[in-house]
């Protein structure tokens, strides 16, 4: 029990699921009062990150609050509970692009400079780099990582399948990685004995040793240190040209830009080097002195040469034509528009692009908006095995059937910023040959690695804290789910080794009868996960972060179609509770539509199954059990509302993300109405069902009614809310309705 | 100690490896002479065969001996040591062309009759039934089987390595099989109880009761029925047709129509109705007038159909070459010749066809003699599914590298006519609608199935000291190689489920203190051993029999560039021995360049190294101690052998098989003349060993002037040995040496 006001967090985004929310709010403020939860909003869009990065620079009336550092707070109290809907992580033309409407609309904040070499422009890219890329997971996450196909949503596509591209044994798709000189292969990792603070150093060729960073340790954590080799990267893309070429194989490059913000855009940088050689060549001076920067991709290229002679313009398109002569095809993002897969390191993100292809029969699209077998590139090897795995499975198998398939629960180290998901800070391009080291308290080397220009080094940690409470994590959901539980870990990674001894140290600490828990390479565990779920038996996934977003959406892709139903917990480590809704995917496509038709396909499912854990566990917690009501005829809402097939359509003057509202509005209120456990709160929601269900009808026309014509926004990523919520909340009778039972 | 003169038998078979046996057999008598040892010679050729199943209609001088029958009884005598050399499991084809060089030469042997009607050619029928397909080995393998690639030659890979094709990301290769409606689908087991006679029985839709066979079975026996449904492999056929026309891939066909003699030419001769099938269509009716039997290939179309008027066959000609228009590319066994894949069963057998495709990156070579991606079609999905395992595997990590690659031995279980060895008398093909059971002496239906007339149903048995026996086999050679063994039992099969008990119980029979035993299923089993050979180590395959078949050619053809160089041994039931020498191929090509060129090219590798364990087995069981330095300084003398380069070449005029039985027993004399543990064995062999050195130009130089030109032999199956003595022994300064030392 708590003294408090039992409060439930929401938080306003970006894109679709923003805007959604101008809609869905109200609704859930409506229902939860009932029970005395307080539903406050917190802003962690990119333009209020942006916005709250520069006070200094604002009026008084333009600051805002920084939502995400308060949040980043709450998630150390116990009773925090926070719906977490998914945001941009920003890639550097999304952040230029966010600044310069910000500019637009009148706030006075900088550039992200090209390079900064003032002061004033070294501390705005300092900011802008917090800014970057996923940027909020990291402050939210205190915790682990629990996800799961809710299992009415998992019932539905088993009535209701979504289709599966057919796949042919004769397929010639593939993925394609780095065999050595890369992270995965160079990787080395040790555990602390003790508490202690260990430099990270660079040792030039002439033995000049420069401190990169200073990192504090504690006792039990564990320290990777790892590098990629420019030069095995180019190699590498350049052999997987020249094979393209040969094979008449289509060419893609899967990178995970967004997250790995650091890394990741320098791989991507080099494939476009690669792939357009003879323009690099020619052009690089040239291209130096306009600030190009080939991480950001050809978009870049094609941006900064509009300010050349119009002659010179056409010279280096022409240049760029005659790459396409003799390089392979490659995959597009946009046949139509042009748009290649090398045009903004954003576009094509692994962890969804691989399973869209494996779910389109290993195919991706082509120049000419045909789609084509294809070599996926994923230059890091360490994770892209899994999906050569996939491929082979599928070819072998054909493609999985969501009416029969099990399921692929995860379960993932997370916490304090564990392995990848911290390595930002860590992640250093080198600019000349070298060693990098890091020492320890002692002055004792604990890992060398010898590098060259352009090399990639980074370091990850892993708290102890961390990887005991993921190992508990995972028991309780194998307990909880009745399910086998799979490990996976990689005798042949350095770091796995380390997690290894500890994983079989704390599942010590837990009783394990009757439990099935396996300890198994990356290989090892899709393919028994595969094996399982083809006959239609469920394993739950126990792996570290980057594995974690890969299978989350992997998986939930081909079961349900979509990544944005799963339900997505984070129980903090001090207690409280996150619950995101949907992985990743802010859907741009959506909001285009919205703004030329008036109608938005945002399928808010996966805020109504978060929403609905959110209000289980406050019940929980703070012994409010109309909460669990609650949540208990929300469930049943979802269900009703999937059932009567009262999900957005795609397509304008259909039911779209307001009207899915309204039923879910109608069906929560008549399930309250009718349930028994409370008699008083039965009585409370009963006009309410009444009201909704008489003036059905009405409500759905004055919804669909203003679908067909163009809506106004004033913006995209800084929305105005007064003409959003005019556009959102269109239906006087709705919201009349809605306002007669608060009073 | 044994009172009987310690005997070697060795055997003489067919083609190649009996033609070297004319030179070999000599020197291997000199030898083991020295140690007090015989060794005989037992005819079981295809022509030795024959001429012994009819005394009646042959002269006294004609008639033979019955060398496999006197070796059959031998295989109980517990002091048994016999040499097998590869000789032919005869087809169809194979068989008739035996038979009418026999009555060329005066054999009053009988036709093998297409339709046997009176009793005289029922009689025959019956009798050659027994002398086709695999004949030799249920006879002699009275014992499970022991297979491994020696050191000596696995170490000489290592230096030497034999090429491997590479393999491409984008292949479009894979193994194709059915997916319901074959044996592996319909598989039923059990396991008796007690000593009883049970009964196959069909029984007709008016419920008619056919007795097929009364079948005797020991307690602890297992017996399976299972059954192929030929509507389901036909439409499977035309499925693959229709999958390789619209992928472009070239299809082929894979059986093992020699061993699984009865089933698999059926299985055949629907791939040719299904391929051929306007043909069959329009001229069925005609062909069956002719007598042509798809079973044996369109070969028996093109030699019935020479008795038609010319516009008849030029018209069936040409239906034929319409149905290459519009079906897609097959794979060709000659392309000059324009033999293709569907020719004659017996061409293209999977254990040696698949390991070849896979060596030979993925394909096969088409019509234009060019190698081209291929589907491999093998109906059976049973063991089908490693090769896609295997070539999903190498497309994902390339192909192996003989240098580093690790070695598969194998365990195999195949004594007593275990499963599919002694499934022949037990198969059917089903000439009416009805259902298939099996009943037990109570009455009792054990198994059954709905069949439909076409349906090939079969039953296997399995002896449970057999399975005793291998279990231990399987044992006591972990033990021995200090290697991991894996027991391939898939939990999809009945069959295996029920050995799967057994095994698990007789292993505790044994002291498994520090051995690594695992039972996993086949795609566990192959791709666990792959993972392990591509890093250099060793796994033990312990398996049914036809996987057996499968793996020693499958592993040792990546390994060692052939299967000829294992050694196979039957540690037999009854305490004897027999040694084989190399695995299949009989290597008619080889006997086409004696015939042409005098030059021998086939390899006695094998022989040597069976000699070699056959030697040092007499010498343990029999106390020959000269028996064991024979052996020892053998496989010293195949070392020098192979590292001196003194292998038979491919080219004539150039060392050949002949000329590599020089060098061993140059080689041998000098090893037994070095050795000091026993000084008179030294002594008797110093001077050979001088004599072989001192004339070694003389020798060579004799056994090389004889080539170049044509060799006869006065026959092919049924040679005249006078002749063949004169061809295989040239060089008369090395047959005086050798007769010096008998002397």
């Amino acid at each position: 029990m708590t003294t408090k006001v039992p409060t439930i967090v929401y938080t306003l985004t970006d894109e679709a699921p923003a805007l959604a929310t101008y809609s869905l709010l109200p609704i859930v403020r409506t229902f939860a009062s009932a029970a005395g939860i307080k539903v406050t909003l917190s802003d962690i869009s990119l333009a209020g990150r942006i916005l709250a990065a520069f006070p200094e620079r604002l009026s008084e009336a333009q600051r805002v609050a920084d939502g995400l550092n308060e949040l980043g707070e709450l998630t150390q109290d116990p009773h925090a509970n926070i719906i977490k809907l998914p945001n941009i992580s920003a890639s550097v033309p999304q952040l230029r692009a966010c600044v310069a409407e910000l500019q637009a609309q009148g706030f006075d904040i900088p550039d992200l400079p090209e390079e900064a070499k003032t002061d004033e422009e070294k501390s705005a890219a300092e900011r802008y780099s917090k800014i970057l890329g996923s940027a909020v997971n990291p402050v939210l996450r205190q915790g682990n990582s629990d996800r799961r196909a809710p299992a009415a949503v998992k019932a539905f596509v088993r009535k209701y399948p979504h289709s599966m591209g057919a796949w042919s044994k004769a397929s010639r798709s593939h993925a394609d990685y780095m065999n050595g000189g890369d992270f995965f292969s160079s990787e080395q990792s040790v555990t602390m004995d003790k508490d202690q603070t260990v430099r990270i150093e660079f040792v030039n060729k002439a033995g000049q040793v420069e401190l990169k960073k200073e990192l504090p340790l504690q006792t039990g954590e564990v320290l990777d240190g790892m590098f990629m080799s420019a030069k095995a990267l180019e190699a590498f893309f350049e052999q997987t040209l020249q094979d393209c070429k040969e094979t008449g194989v289509m060419w893609s490059l899967h990178v995970k830009a967004t997250m790995m913000k650091v890394s990741h855009p320098i791989v991507f940088g080099h494939a476009v080097k690669v792939f357009y050689r003879e323009v690099f060549e020619k052009y690089g001076e040239l291209f130096d002195e306009l600030g190009v920067n080939p991480n950001n991709g050809m978009n870049s290229v094609l941006e900064k040469i509009k300010t050349l002679p119009q002659s010179t313009q056409d010279e280096i398109e022409q240049a760029i034509h005659d790459c396409y002569e003799h390089r392979p095809e490659m995959a597009m993002v946009d046949s139509v528009k042009g748009i290649t897969n090398l045009h903004v390191p954003s576009d094509v993100i692994v962890d969804a692009s691989m399973p869209a292809m494996i779910r389109n029969s290993g195919q991706m699209w082509g120049r000419d908006g045909k789609q084509k077998d294809t070599k996926a590139v994923m230059p890091e090897s360490t994770y892209a095995r899994i999906y050569q795995e996939v491929i082979n499975f599928c070819k072998t198998n054909g493609a999985f059937d969501p009416r029969t398939m099990g399921t692929v629960p995860n379960v993932g180290l997370m916490a304090m910023k564990a392995e990848e998901y911290g390595s930002h800070d860590k992640t250093f391009e080198l600019t000349e040959d070298g060693t990098m080291r890091v020492v320890d308290a002692n002055g004792q080397v604990l890992m060398q690695h010898d590098v060259e220009k352009g090399d990639i080094w980074r370091a990850c940690q892993t708290k102890d804290a961390a990887i005991r409470d993921w190992v508990k994590l995972a028991v309780t959901r194998a307990r909880h789910s009745a399910t086998p539980a799979v490990f996976w870990l990689d005798a042949d990674r350095a770091h796995d080794n380390e997690l290894k001894k500890k994983v079989e140290a704390y599942l010590q600490e837990h009783d394990l009868t009757g439990l099935d828990i396996h300890i198994m390479s990356y290989n090892e565990a899709i393919r028994f996960s595969m094996e399982r779920m083809m006959r239609g038996l469920d394993t739950i996934s126990v792996t570290g972060n980057v594995l974690r977003d890969y299978l989350t959406d992997l998986f939930p892709i081909m079961e349900l179609g979509t990544s944005a139903k799963m339900l997505s917990i984070v129980p903090m480590l001090a207690g409280g509770g996150m619950y995101e809704t949907g992985a990743g995917g802010s859907a741009p496509k959506h909001v285009q539509q919205l703004m030329e038709e008036n109608h938005l396909r945002w399928d808010s499912l996966g805020e109504f199954l978060a929403l609905a854990v959110s209000l289980e566990e406050l019940g929980i917690k703070e012994g409010n059990a109309r909460a669990k009501i609650l949540a208990k005829c929300l469930d049943k809402a979802t269900e009703l509302l999937l059932d009567n097939g009262k999900s957005p359509s795609r397509k304008a003057g259909e039911l779209d993300n307001r009207g899915s509202h309204f039923y879910l509005s109608l069906y929560w209120a008549q399930q309250l109405a009718a349930q028994t456990d409370d008699a008083d709160l039965a009585a409370h929601f009963a006009p309410l069902a009444k009201a909704l269900a008489e003036n059905e009808q009405q409500i759905v026309a004055e919804l669909n009614a203003v679908q067909g014509q163009s809506a106004g926004l004033n913006g995209y990523y800084h929305v105005d809310p007064a003409a959003v919520e005019k556009v959102m909340r269109p239906s006087t009778t709705l919201n009349q309705t809605l306002a007669a039972l608060k009073g």
